[in-house]
Order: structure tokens, then sequence, then C-alpha cells
């Protein structure tokens, strides 16, 4: 099964960063695109973020072999319903999805009869749309695959492949440990984020202007990642709804139980805690998934 | 009042960044410096973060028209008493903790007849020790005096004086209200980050290695603050208990109110909230307090 032809369905940073790697690190691979707003598909244009901006989800998928769809995870069904009756009957179809049981389904209904193989790069940064994407943003990154029960393996060995030339590095899981595992590793810490961004915001006896200026505490970490597309998260957690809610419970058990040691004056506790929690990140530098400078190797 | 004569108390980041701050930005001030731990103190002589490496306090102290202690806060008065009996009667005490009215008690009881200055630059990384520091940290960051009523104003300027010639910005405000800002702007995003990295680490149904694995999802970010200097934080959470549990109690009830918005399926509040953060992310670059470039400027 050879790839030849890519549809990469939203050209936003996901979508925008595959076309631009195909083009540096897989320039024989034919690309096309497609994005439902216009002022996306000019700007992609000028960008040349594909090979063909194409005014169509159906132009663009007419000769794929494979078809990434890089929209909110809430959209997925509709955009793959508006290619349905163009879709190359050999074509792999495939998405970028931050939750992917969900994927799953919603892809099974719109496609009944597709070679579907869900697929997750974790990798992105805090900045969305056209503009944002760059050749190399899944170098050393790891692409999840999930492959359901059943799929054909030459299929899921040719996106894995596809992947591997634009320097991800595959795992292949189930799709229900997936939302696992991104629950804690990613949904959590932006849900989070999110929340400690809007409790400062909201303040009344601390201004706007003085979260501002001494955010470099830490508090700026969180104002990163509290910048990511609003849509794209809004849906990852509407559709990944119970593993989010089971790793937020044990996070506000752990939580409660460091107020009650900083309530009692209980040192040991928070020592014992602040202790371990460097091994993880001795270990992310060590795996390469992290700048080892300090402060992310922010200029000073 | 001239500051010709500082003497650094504590040898690690904050401590080590001042000797080389005032090496490079005000060589005419003479810089002496301490340490309890003798292998700090050989490091520190080692990469001559100061002029002189003392071995007492009070050897530190004899002539020093400006005295820094830079231990943790807990430390901060036994660390004081040390060197009580050798102080200059007309030397400024100031320290650089991260609480302020507990530090501005504990020195006032152990140097009752010093004029103290407290003061915290907003600066730092996740790195601690001797190693650690460097000159330029507190370029563009703001310094917050906390001088306590009736303070001797003589003294609080020559003092912002001395962290202007490093690079800081001045705030002045009061130990109350200096502690509070400071919960939301720091101790709260520690404590969080403490927290999920604890919650991660201590999962049966997803491994560790799942977890570095896939950090880049946004896990990453907490790591680096979760590696921060456990003595130095337990004390933080220790003295500033009040206002971190006040700002803990609104942190927890916006998330109480997220997870209900999850759980019903309100995209519409969860949207409102992921658009509105985006504001405080831009405020923060504009002042100057965090790099502009996506994903803090990591290389890719």
């Amino acid at each position: 099964m050879s790839i030849e032809n890519v549809a990469i369905i939203g050209l936003g940073l996901l979508g925008g960063s595959i076309g631009l790697a195909v083009k540096e690190h897989a320039p024989q691979i034919a690309t096309r695109g497609y994005d439902a707003n216009p002022d996306v598909r000019r700007i992609a244009g000028e960008r040349a973020l594909v090979g063909t901006v194409c005014n169509s989800a159906s132009e663009a998928v007419q000769d794929a072999d494979l078809v990434i769809l890089c929209v909110p995870v809430g959209a997925m069904k509709a955009a793959a319903s508006d290619f349905a009756d163009s879709l190359p009957d050999h074509a792999i179809i495939s998405d970028v999805g931050s939750s992917k049981q969900s994927v799953c389904e919603d892809l099974a209904e719109a496609l009944p009869n597709a070679t579907i193989i869900p697929a997750h790069p974790v990798a992105g940064t805090e900045q969305s749309g056209p503009e944002a994407g760059f050749a190399t943003l899944f170098a050393n990154r790891w692409c999840i695959l999930t492959p359901p029960a059943g799929a054909d393996e030459a299929a899921v060995e040719a996106l894995a492949d596809f992947w591997r030339k634009l320097g991800s590095r595959i795992e292949i899981m189930d799709a229900e440990h997936h939302d696992l595992v991104l629950a804690v590793t990613s949904h959590i810490p932006h849900l989070i984020a999110y929340t400690i961004v809007g409790t400062a915001s909201d303040l009344e006896d601390v201004t706007r202007s003085e979260v501002i200026k001494y955010s470099a505490g830490g508090f700026r970490d969180f104002t990163r990642i509290a910048a990511s597309d609003p849509t794209m998260w809004r849906d990852v957690f509407l559709h990944n709804k119970s593993a989010v809610l089971e790793m937020l419970g044990r996070f506000t058990e752990d939580l409660t139980a460091l107020q009650r040691a900083i309530r009692s004056g209980d040192g040991e506790t928070l020592h014992e805690l602040f202790s371990r929690t460097r091994a993880i990140r001795r270990g992310i530098i060590e795996e390469g998934q992290d700048d080892e400078r300090p402060d992310f190797g922010r200029e000073h």
C-alpha cells in the first residue's frame, strides 16, 4: 500500500504543519487541502501549506490515498460527511484529534464502509490558524495510532510509515487507553491552566495589572497553555468526558490532601511530594520531550 | 545613604545571581557571602559568585551597608540571629523571600533594632543551588519592596536603587497585599503543578513511561515548575498559609464549576472561559514578562 496523494481537511496549526512537513520531508507525496473558511484557504495558498488548495472537500479527496481530518473533534462527523460521496474506495481515513473513542465512532457513522485509522500526533503550540504551522512540529514527538479491532494491518503500517517520514515516533494503543492517558498528560493540564487564569482574571482584590506584572513567579507558564484554541479545547472536554472527569476526580483528591497539609502545618507531606516530582521532569528531558535548559531556554 | 558593601547570606540560585549581577552591573560594590553548607561555599568560591566567600555569617556582615538573606523563608529567623551580634548599626537588612508578612515578623524578632526592608524579586528558574545563578536573572523583572510602616525612606530608596542597578523594576506595596498577589501569581501555580505531577506519578492504569512519552500535550510545562526546590516551596506554603488557602478556595470553586459544565455538556461556558483567558497572555507578552515565540521559544 503506497501513499502518493494526501488530502488534508482543515488547514490550521496541525493541518498546515502536516502540509509543510510533507513538502520538506516527503516531497514525492502530493498534497491537496481544504478548509471551510475562505480566509484560511487564501492564507494556505499564500503560505503554500499544501500543493493545491481546493474549493471543496470533495475536490480535495478525489484522488487521495490518505485523508487526514484536522478539525476540532466536535466537527469531525460533519467534515467527513461533507466528502463521503467523493471518497476513493481504497483511501485510508485518519485524523489528528485529541480524543479518540469519539472520533472513531463519529467517523464510522459518517463513512460506514471506509478504512478508518484514527491518530493523534502529540504535538502542538498555543497558536492556531493557518499562520501557525511549521514543518518541524512533529520531529521526535509521538504519534499515537488507535486502529479499531480488525483494522487492515497494511493500512496501519502505511499510516505509521507516513508519520515516521514527518519525524514522528509511533505508538499503537486502543482508543480507550489513549483517552485515559491523554486526559492526564494533556486534557487536565489544559483545564487547570484555563481555570487558574480565569480565577486570576476575576479577582477583585488583585488587579489584572498586578497579575500580569508578577506573572514570572510561575503563572505565566499557565497563560501559554490557556491561550490555546477555545473551540478545539471545548470539543476535547465534551468528547472525552468520562476520562477527564475520572482524572479530575483524582487531581482534586490529591489537591485536597495538600490543602489539608498546608492548613495543619504538615511540612513533611509537602516536602515529600515536592521532592518526588523532580524524577518525572528528569525522565521527560532524558526522553527528549522537553528542553533541558532552565526556564525552557527562555531568554533572560 | 550609599551602598558600597553588600553581604549575601545563602548562595543558591538567588544569592548567587545577586552576586553575579552586582559584579556585572555594579562592580564598584563589594560583595561578601556566606552559606551554611560548606559544599556551597566551595562552589561559590570556584564560580566567584561573590568577591569574598566567608566562613561565618558574622564575618560576611561585618562591614555591610546592606545584608540580603537568600535562604528559605522558614530559615530566615535563624539565619538572621546567627549574625545579630556582628551587624553594623547602619546596615539595611533585606531578603528575597516569596512570602513577606512572615519574613517581616521573623526578622524583626531576630534583629529588634535593625532597619528591615523586606523585598521579593519576582524572578527565578526551576533550578537551585550555587551552580544555578546567572547575572541577568533580574533583568526587566519586578522587585517588590514591602517596607513596614514608618520605615526609613532613605533606606527604602537605597534598596530600590540597588535593585534597579541589577536590572529590576521596583514596586512598593504592603506585605499583606504582596502575599495575596503572589499567592495567585506564584504560590497556587506551584501547588497545582506539584499536585498534577504527583497525581500522574501515582496512577496505576497509566504508566510513568506513558506520562513521560506523551508529556508534550501540556503536562511537561507543569513538570518544570514541579522541579523547583522542595524546601523553599514547603516553607512558602507554611508561611503564607492564609493567602494560599484563600486563593486555593477560589481556584477549586472555579474548577468545580468547570467540572459541572463538562458533566452537563455545557460547551458555551467552556468556550466563554477559554476565549477570555487569551487576553491575559497578550498582556504578559506586551509587558515584556514572557517570550512571545510559540512554545516559549522551545526548539522544534
